[in-house]
């Protein structure tokens, strides 16, 4: 079977795809057949060494894989041969708060990713995959998906009728725009982009700003009343609109650092606003499940972008560095 | 009566006494003769116009002053003649999460303060303070004591068992040393002066970093395996140390700006550790009781670094401005 | 102008109209003209005597009403002459959890109720109401939709994907579905009328089950997955139901006793699938404006049974008792 | 090694000690070698087939039991031999809220118990035992502590300065004693025994109340202030009590149900003051940690009754029916 490694020195040249022996079930485990992947921005930097550059190499990639059960271990209870399941983020954080210990098991940086043509899991690492969704689709739930759950409803509290902040049109910001909207809140989007403007709006947007012609997009944001929950991906570089943008008591999900996640950073607002500041870093499977639960009952289809073969990781990735995209950016493996 | 006002411009020097016309209950007011009030950091920024260069003066000076009831206004039925009561920090901010609202009702702030021999306030904007207190320890209580107990207790979750973190010997800091003992949780104390060492231990905290001999103090900390809520007083400077010394999936309360509210922060560690980060801006009066309860139980009494007339005010803020006081500095009024 | 008042003895014949004084402002409250109130289960219990045997009399009855600010008294700043207004059920529960004293301010109970021409109110204990409601909708809000809004909202957490279950199609439980909805749950209902599960279904209900042929239908309910979530309006005659139909984990809202409030009840299953019960009267100021956001945003109108002019409130009060409304019943004042 | 078995029909003298082969570690699993066991009222219904009448016998029982890994199996990380452990008491419930399937892997119930000279446990399945306990006092912890804890402080939300009133003299009881006034807590207790009314007094007891000099208690309680949490052991018979003595607001844990699961309720308290009854189903693994880090805080040591040898589990047993115990059973093993 075949998988993707990622071989010394750190760069997208040093993917490359390898033919490896069949991987053995264990007591507890499951293979599993990978259909497809995703990609998120943190494949870009673990590939490129920006991630962990101690990382110890070579790595299979990726951290968001579904497919087929194809064979069960021994004391497998919770799967048989052709259940649809995906693989959770990190293979150890099943439900409760967040514990030190969960990142030693992320898929695709700590440990093994999913970018090979079959992957040994244990079966406490799976979750079910919605019926209503393609392969595809499915694939590009648990990294983004799970993290945009995570902070709206798991650690944050968003509720129906109050407002939410996202910004730009990766694939977390547009799952937070798509799941508070089928809570029932309102969104407001941020984009310098007037087509991605207009496909943020048919996808339930109620108002979209352009951050390059409003630099103090927060300030903006605030006069239309402001967020009660800000999704930020930005990181340090656009932190600082955010705590602009949200009202006093609201909820600021630190989630990305697209922009650096080193800035200078006025902390006066987040005491005076009595700001909520609250790092996400992805999400338990119980998450994932009441997620999957969500996607079901509202019949909600991620947003694809582009679909890539397995053999053109590279491609992939680079489309993903550009920036261009909007939504998901799936490698279908087979 | 005898009231301390600041004029312009802004400056120590511009606080002068008054004689003022004794003021009169309206519907639903009470009248304080005030005792004792202390000072707060926020108080030394106030008077040199740091804190808001476009507050309007003059201005009575000081959020935290307790006294006694000496008249009671039309329609009024929480209190008598005689009660001893404490002001609360927002005279709106009466139960609930924090809203943006109450910010205009902070005493010595947005409205006139107590440093005053008599003072009318809504009789909804009053605790009443715990017996055991004699006036110079309750007036310390409005301001610290509530921050620090939001920040544990109401805002942050401390349970017993867990370890807290808390940074010098200023109000919040020694009010957050004795709630978080009282509350069963172990304490980790931050100071650069051996005496000050041995008066936290003798406080109760379980160990005192020296943050001077140590200026990777946050690591030192984490080795000691690290605090589950950190009480973060330093504001953007210590910061980057806090985050350091935080368990993964812990709290750390922002409450403090001594030194400086900007500067370079290195955001990855909020989100890879999951950490809640969460402004705190004093409490709700419910809180104040919440407080006070737990202070009567366990006879908790303030630390008092010194007690100056109320025609010292000028070398009492002073003193603070040196930072050489070791709990609350109060200004004894009548 | 005019009002309706309870003479002694308790009854539905001893409601009658009566001319009375203008009231006047004093500090800090605001005239409202009542334009229509709504019925609640409470007031029937009220007027019979069956709430409080002891309720001093006369009374003016009912807790929901609506009307326009005609003068505001001197000091206050939240309303003006021409605004639309409801009163909050309870007049001093603003923010936060229920304490005890606040049940010593609920409207058409504990002090005299809204059943007037005119009422006097303090401007705290209103609301702004919906810009997209008529009065008689407007009406229905302060007791029946903010008991339903504390329930799954405030006290419980409801989340989108998770399941709900109302029962029959009272105010509360009409309330509780759309609101439900508007927040992305599933929701089942129960009725013993094909006509108004018809109804019920096209308000959103996924599912209605028949109760009076399915004695059982809590069991019913579980086999088909259980509910996460039961607005529980029976009492001690339906609860026993409730916790066979909710999930382990999962939440019961105590809401009404139509049933009675004493039954012999297996507390066992409470323990064993580690149920949450939690009593609700009704909610505070914080958690209408909550809720008027969420019904603004989703354009929600109360569903109106029927329209009783002032001078028809025992005929009103009769429909109420024959259980045969559907929705809420509205009492026209001017 | 030897074991204890429950064997057909229920009843005491269907317990019988039997010699069996040596269990073998399996991937993922360790071999414990029992010290010592405690009993709790469930283990009495279950002997008795008062608690699952349709339990598959012969059946191990006992949910509580402290030891000695001595062996491990493959791929086992979190512990080794030598190691002192407790099992949970749900083998499954790890972390976050209880969901239904973790009530399939609850020892000496749903699955074989501890009673045994070794037996063979998940690793996951199992805590860290507080160095400073000896065996009979660590293996009080499972059942008993964690309900206490999770009854406090994850379910319940007690903070220092509140009340806590707890029943009677059990292991439960006792628990919840000791660690809420670790926490801060004042704490009221029921007894009818002038001497255990007494000790409860050394442990840490505010007030005792006498339950059958006053049938009334609940209204007692209230007088004196009335309880912020009640642990509510007694279950319908005496919930009623209980729902007085709690104030508006409070929370209720409903934990047993020693004098009867049905009876007739009241359930108007439950709505009119805004209680929060919670079920309790002992505890996750994270609960019991978190309780171990405050036992090893405050050096607290469970207060133990009695001490059997294993061949007496009978006589055990029917001490604890006799209810004179004050605290825990242990029975020794080996």
């Amino acid at each position: 079977m075949r998988q993707v490694l990622l071989e010394a020195p750190f760069g997208l040249s040093s993917l490359a795809l390898h033919e490896r022996e069949f991987p053995k079930t264990t007591h507890g485990s499951v293979l599993v057949a990978i259909r497809a992947t995703s990609l998120n921005y943190r494949d870009l930097l673990v590939a490129t060494g920006r991630y962990n550059p101690r990382m110890p190499l070579p790595r299979v990639p990726l951290s968001d894989g579904v497919g087929e059960v194809i064979a069960v271990g021994e004391g497998v209870s919770r799967w048989k041969v052709g259940d649809r399941v995906a693989g959770i983020f990190m293979q150890t954080w099943l439900d409760g708060p967040y514990r030190e210990q969960y990142g030693k098991s992320a898929l695709g940086g700590a440990i093994d990713g999913v970018l090979a043509e079959v992957v040994a899991l244990p079966e406490d690492g799976l979750v079910a995959v919605p019926e209503h969704l393609i392969w595809e689709e499915a694939a590009c739930l648990p990294c983004a998906a799970v993290t945009a759950w995570n902070a709206l409803f798991a650690t944050g509290g968003v509720k129906q009728g109050e407002t939410v902040l996202v910004q730009g049109s990766g694939g977390v910001s547009i799952f937070a725009l798509q799941l508070a909207r089928s809570a029932g809140a309102r969104v407001i989007a941020t984009s310098s982009s007037a087509a991605k403007a207009e496909r943020l709006k048919q996808l339930g947007a109620d108002l979209v700003v352009d951050y390059q012609q409003h630099s103090d997009w927060g300030k903006q944001i605030a006069k239309f009343g402001g967020a009660d929950h800000v999704v930020e991906v930005g990181g340090a570089g656009s932190l600082e609109q955010s705590l602009s943008a949200v009202k006093a008591g609201g909820e600021v999900s630190v989630i990305g650092i697209l922009s650096g996640s080193s800035a200078a950073l006025n902390i006066a607002p987040i005491l005076h606003k009595h700001i909520n500041l609250q790092g996400i870093y992805v999400g338990s499977r119980a998450m994932f499940e009441a997620m999957n639960r969500a996607l079901v009952v509202h019949q909600i289809r991620p947003v694809i972008d582009s679909v890539y073969p397995m053999d053109q990781i590279r491609q992939a990735l680079e489309h993903l560095e550009s920036g261009k995209h909007f939504g998901k950016i799936v490698v279908r493996v087979s």
